[in-house]
């Protein structure tokens, strides 16, 4: 089926707005009449540009306020409708979406709706146009879709059929069972948004925290199913208002809408890119990072070994068990301190996982990274990290090892670990097409936002991971759309045995996060311990964590660049990644680091 | 009465918060249990750190869920309390807020909520503590003022009293009227929060959108009078949580919440600064730019003539009828360009305005701003912008202009104008402050806050103005904290003919903001004109908005550094600001200007 976006889903200029929608491989568009008013191209034009770029206009919206209306005020209604017919014409648009009406003057009256309604087809009619009404969640006599059905249906018009607009369906808690008895072909657009379940006030909802299909939790999927029952063949339109996409660069809004729908379209069987196959484990976290002594050091003291080259490049494989971390000194784009830039995914089959990721609109990375490197399948995640799906040690696969060249045995102190989670900071802008792309890209399920409270701020933290653990990202995103790179990213190290980790750590002169000892009073005055375990803590700067299933034990290195490790012990099958906790190891950071790396 | 703040009201590290309290003139503070936590000092070097700054420690806060639970949970959450007994012994704390519980496990029955109230008292007396319960919004089954004060009655323990929140009594819709009933002596604490009237979630709504009061939609005022009518003595404590204020500097939010509690405190009679007499008009505004010529440029094509310099500065006034510009191109203290840095406002009584201001801790200026010049009160805008309290040919009162020495007759082509509103953007993290500045300092009234979308993200947009319209300043804050001064301030000139003002601007070289034509196509649409009025509209670039009073035509020249003009004509006493016209308006100015400036 064809795919469309309202501009008003996109920043900036119209003509900005249809190259984005373009770029990003949109058929169409709706025109929202606000984009054109403010446009300094003429209607034809605006054709003009829409057919160079590939692009059909769908749908020019929106007319209000038109229906169950005293004559004469009906009469100013038709004749502000016959200017915007003539718009059209020269627009190239046939169909035109109206809105129920929130005039104070309109009337409750289904008869009189059904009546100029129709009187609008007939001028719409004659001028090669199709009316598409909507019922707003907010209208003021007619606020539901099977309402808005029922008059468009007693008028009988050929050129009067129904919108439907996910947002206003599902947010009024309609049952969308009933689309599928409207007849497909009176179906004459179709609007689709999701959005979070907030309770608010409907009109506010609507206006500023709607979200693409897959970022909120409304059952767009559910709705879609029994749209395609009624046998509807127009456009999957986004229409999206939302104050975060306002501001942002259109060109990756506009992506991100198309994975949306692309992904959307999948779970109805519209379409079929390569099956999903989540990852099975962190194969490596590379850091970048212009001076490799600090981090040598960090992971030195870790327990790491440096136990291979990169044979063409100047990258470090570092090694402790499972846990395997490259530092790159190669040349990097910014010179902002050391920073975690890519990550090597453990794929069942990294080339199907790439091709899956290209379907869905990632941009694919070279590749070959240099002349003689083994091939490597690799993306960029939204917020620029490198995700790498690599086999390691899997007979009939390449070895990402391959193009190192070992320099020592991969000998360590201590238990051997695996990453628990990386923790990698989002722009501001891009926090839902993360989940998003985590999600639908990588086949990693999204865990509930968390708000954590830093003393200069709220972040906002969603994990994502797939379902027994082996990977786990923890998405983190400032207060504000400032400068991102001021927050912190972290590599999370799984032990059994955390005392005894840190104590080893710190035996090697690395320095751990100090942590109040007022937190120790409070978790005192929490939990019981054993005799001595709260001392333990308290001197090693341990903070601890309890769910319904386990415990959880976890302690912070001091940041490098902008990179710091923690040490973890889950226990009991805890879940969580110590939220709780957060607060006060913000605010430690801050009183080590002064204002920034929060 | 004392004065209090809670330390989540603030952002920063618990030291800080402190400081900022005590800088702003609290007398004391509310400690929130996670500001310790996260703090490196002891609890007895925090008590210190308070005592130098002159603070007491009013409250300790929050125990949660404490009440009507099963008797083995009970025994736990006392031996919490025990702990934290003894931290408020360490803290010199006497008072702990007990907030009703939240758990999944309080059963609904007031006598034993009252039975082990009464046990935790008892073990607070033993400490000498006392404890204050309050209803939370969303408590389990106690979740109102006058629930919650039966069951502290019932207890009847003399450690054991009540604690009051505006946000938790006004957010339910109680009526205050009750509290006047309850014994003041067992009214323990008094938190105050006003908050916008939204339609939220309650929670939700109290954990990210509290505001000072003033600065929501609460009667907080009203609120306060029942309590004291109670015979309340204890202190009048701000409890605010606020996304906003999180990630703001603590300095400028700990001033802004002190001005509101004056301004709270003025109301209900508790405090008497010298009294409110708003502005008559606008004396001058004041550009500040490195370079004088394309102002100079741009007042010349407007028909101002430059009638004066200052004696002892390198400022200029210029002059066309009551309306006045200073160009100022002494040493900026910012060389971004030119910028509106000074409004003069025509203050009845300018000492008693500056007194005032002071009153309400706004930072004074000082009043000879070079020796020799006459003395002049000015204070600083939450923006910065220097807003001097003066007179112009008013008899008994000194002339601001007595330090100008006319270089030209006052004489210029064309009517006379006066400024009809003048354009200020705020720093983001500054908006509610802003307003209820300009609301409680100068005497305006603040219109309802407005978004207008701009192609770059949605602005928000509230004038402060006298009721007779003499004096208007439209507050605009950008989408995002980022870079304020991206976007532009304006000087609206009134005039009575804005097609002849239009005119005579472009003839003599003015370049005026060009409209698209597609708005006007709108314009045909939506209103009826006279032959040829739409036409010269379209000519010039003249917008035209209309509401239940009048019309409104308004035209914009280019904008120099940051600063634009507008003219502008009001007919039939319209009110507004032609804020429909504003997202026309704003892509022009980016299609004219590129990305920034808008």
């Amino acid at each position: 089926m064809r795919t469309s976006i309202a501009t008003v889903s996109l920043s900036g200029s119209l003509t900005e707005k249809l190259t984005a929608a373009s770029l990003a491989g949109f058929d169409g568009v709706e025109i929202f009449e606000n984009d054109l008013l403010a446009s300094p191209l003429t209607p034809e034009e605006i054709r003009a540009r829409c057919a160079d770029l590939g692009l059909t206009i769908d749908l020019y919206q929106p007319m209000r306020d038109v229906e169950a209306l005293p004559e004469e005020e009906f009469g100013r209604a038709l004749r502000r409708a016959r200017h915007k017919f003539e718009l059209m014409r020269r627009l190239g648009a046939d169909t035109v979406l109206v809105c129920s009406s929130v005039s104070p003057h309109a009337v409750d009256d289904d008869a009189l709706a059904a009546e100029q309604l129709g009187r609008l087809a007939d001028l719409a009619r004659d001028h090669g146009i199709r009316v598409a009404y909507e019922a707003l969640a907010w209208g003021r006599h007619i606020s539901t879709y099977d309402h808005a059905w029922q008059v468009v249906e007693s008028a009988g018009h050929p050129a009067l059929g129904t919108c439907l607009d996910s947002f206003h369906i599902l947010s009024r808690g309609s049952d969308p069972e009933g689309i599928g008895d409207i007849p497909g072909d009176k179906i004459f657009f179709l609007q689709l948004a999701d959005a979070p379940l907030l309770a608010m006030d409907v009109l506010q909802w609507s206006r500023h925290y709607r979200c693409f299909p897959g970022q909120g939790g409304f059952d767009v999927a559910g709705l879609l199913r029994h749209v395609l029952r009624a046998g509807y063949d127009g456009p999957l339109s986004l229409e999206v208002f939302n104050d975060v996409f306002r501001q942002s660069e259109a060109g990756p809004t506009a992506v991100d809408a198309r994975r949306s729908l692309l992904t959307l379209q999948e779970t109805v069987g519209l379409a079929a890119p390569p099956a999903p196959a989540p990852p099975t484990g962190v194969a490596f976290a590379e850091l970048v990072t212009p001076d490799a002594a600090p981090v040598a050091a960090a992971l030195g003291a870790l327990g790491f070994a440096r136990t291979a080259r990169h044979r063409g490049k100047p990258v470090d494989l570092w090694q402790r068990g499972d846990a395997r971390v490259l530092v790159n000194t190669g040349p990097a784009e910014r010179r902002d301190g050391t920073r975690l830039a890519a990550v090597g995914l453990e794929a069942p089959d990294p080339a199907g996982a790439a091709r899956r990721a290209e379907a869905l609109v990632a941009p694919v990375l070279p590749r070959r990274r240099a002349p003689g490197d083994a091939p490597l399948e690799a993306v960029a995640a939204p917020d620029g990290t490198e995700l790498f799906f690599c086999a390691t040690e899997r007979p009939g696969l390449p070895d990402w090892r391959a193009d190192f060249e070992d320099v020592a045995p991969p000998s360590y102190d201590g238990e051997p670990w695996r990453v628990d989670h990386l923790s990698l900071t989002q722009p501001w802008h891009q926090f839902d097409e993360a989940a998003l792309f985590h999600r639908a890209v990588l086949g990693l399920r999204p865990q509930e936002s968390v708000d954590v409270a830093d003393p200069y701020g709220l972040l906002r933290s969603r994990a994502v991971s797939t379902d027994d653990g082996a990977v786990r990202i923890v998405l983190t995103v400032g207060p504000a759309p400032t400068d991102d790179t001021a927050h912190a990213q972290h590599i999370a190290l799984a032990t059994d045995d955390v005392v005894a980790a840190a104590r080893s750590y710190r035996a090697a002169g690395g320095p751990l996060l100090p942590i109040p000892a007022n937190y120790y009073d409070d978790l005192a005055a929490r939990f019981e311990f054993a005799d001595g375990e709260l001392e333990t803590y308290r001197e090693l700067g341990i903070l601890y964590d309890r769910d319904a299933h386990g415990t959880f034990r976890h302690c912070y290195t001091h940041t490098v660049g902008r990179v710091f490790f923690e040490l973890v012990q889950r226990d009991g099958g805890y879940r969580g990644y110590g939220a709780a906790n957060a607060p006060v190891r913000l605010a430690a950071q801050h009183a080590v680091r002064g204002f920034t790396g929060g």
